[in-house]
């Protein structure tokens, strides 16, 4: 993949700074590097829905975030992000004491970049099960 | 559509309640008819993203939980709902002092149900824009 | 919605019939209006699954066509559109002697088009049944 | 993943044949394992759209047969499979010489089975390119 920002790690660092949801709900960057961003999230009761399961909604929110940073991180210097879609398959109840979304670009392009998220819940024993799996596309925008 | 739970709107409205992370972002239930369920969320500065704009995730939270109960309210008394998979595109920056999400169901059937939603910022003149629409699948479980 | 090519329809028609694949399935343009396109397609033995079913690839065949084609009335003259993503649901067995896939613009970009597509099964009696339907993203080249 | 049912290879190649639309097209079933389908395309100019690509329809449909395949080799016998939705993300104009979906099972479930396929463009030089990646659910229906 085609590095077009060598300050990729520190953009994307200081972009999700600026996402106020992230520090609302309590999730953190946990790994950047081209073309893939992991987002760890512990979970906590106000996150839940009704079942006492992470809210698909907040499953989809770092996985989100994970695919627009894992897009940025092979834009060039000086452009922004945004989602264009997503689709996102919910394969069991997101259970675990924490959960990651690790996203990676599947394909990159000068407008439009695809880009993949698995989100998975770990357990109190540190076994991994996947619990989402999202496909999106984001878009460039030069400033 | 046929109404299996004359019970629906108590239910719905029960569930809406036993969701923690509605009440984390604000958001409230505005219409529980057969088929049709509408969430209102204020906007506050903290469910937002890097530009200001309410993140895409919050976005799908509601209109998610939108879909859920909308199918929800044509399901039989003593179901369950999950969510099984969702599509959503982003059409314009999220911005409002707050987001409607509408739900209709599309196809009520016995183990599953197709929900579209319709994602709404409503600026200090209540002039509506539509910023995302949401196609998506819910699951009946019985209990 | 902004009429930037008034020789659409014209246009429509042309690219339409360059179509091979419409040829081969025996597809037909029967309405171009901005902003919204449908295709006819009668039932051959040849283009079902398994159960003689329309083959969920032929129903997507049709409706992503329609769903491009709305989106370039649209779009300036000598552009090109193609499709970017879509994501269809599928909601009762394709069945009837007809098809009809009706797309109509959500929202309409300078790049980015939003488009969705209903699909609907004709039975002899002339009823109309939704059997799936299409939300998807196309986008505008520039010649 | 768990085998349910140990002539799933005979029952794939039973019902693939019995899809008239992949013979009018040119498809051909080309590796069936647990959980695993590859269907094979030749080109032909009679599947392309207005640019003389495969058409999106098409490769949707070599796309959605592999990844109801590859749900359907992890299904009980006696059972059939029917597409609940997918999502189609179109990475490139889709060229080549021949084309190969390869579905893989995320997810099997008793009822819900989550697929992913991969569709590869083929040049005369043996050269892969992703040209589209599909996001599915297939459901079993027990006869």
């Amino acid at each position: 993949m085609n590095l077009l920002n060598p300050s990729f790690a520190e953009d994307v660092t200081r972009s999700f700074a600026q996402q106020p949801i992230m520090n609302l709900i309590g999730a953190s960057l946990s790994l950047v590097e081209p073309g893939v961003v992991e987002i760890t999230l512990p979970y906590r009761a106000d996150l839940a829905q009704q079942h006492g399961y992470l809210h698909a909604g907040v499953v989809t929110t770092i996985a989100d975030s994970a695919c627009g940073y894992a897009a940025f991180t092979l834009m060039p210097a000086d452009s922004n992000v945004l989602s264009v879609e997503f689709k996102v398959n919910l394969l069991r109840p997101a259970q675990g004491v924490e959960f990651v979304a690790r996203a990676e670009v599947i394909k990159a392009g000068r407008t439009l970049t695809v880009v993949r998220a698995d989100v998975f819940g770990i357990d109190a024993n540190a076994e991994k099960e996947l619990v989402a799996t999202m496909q999106g596309t984001m878009i460039c925008l030069y400033k």
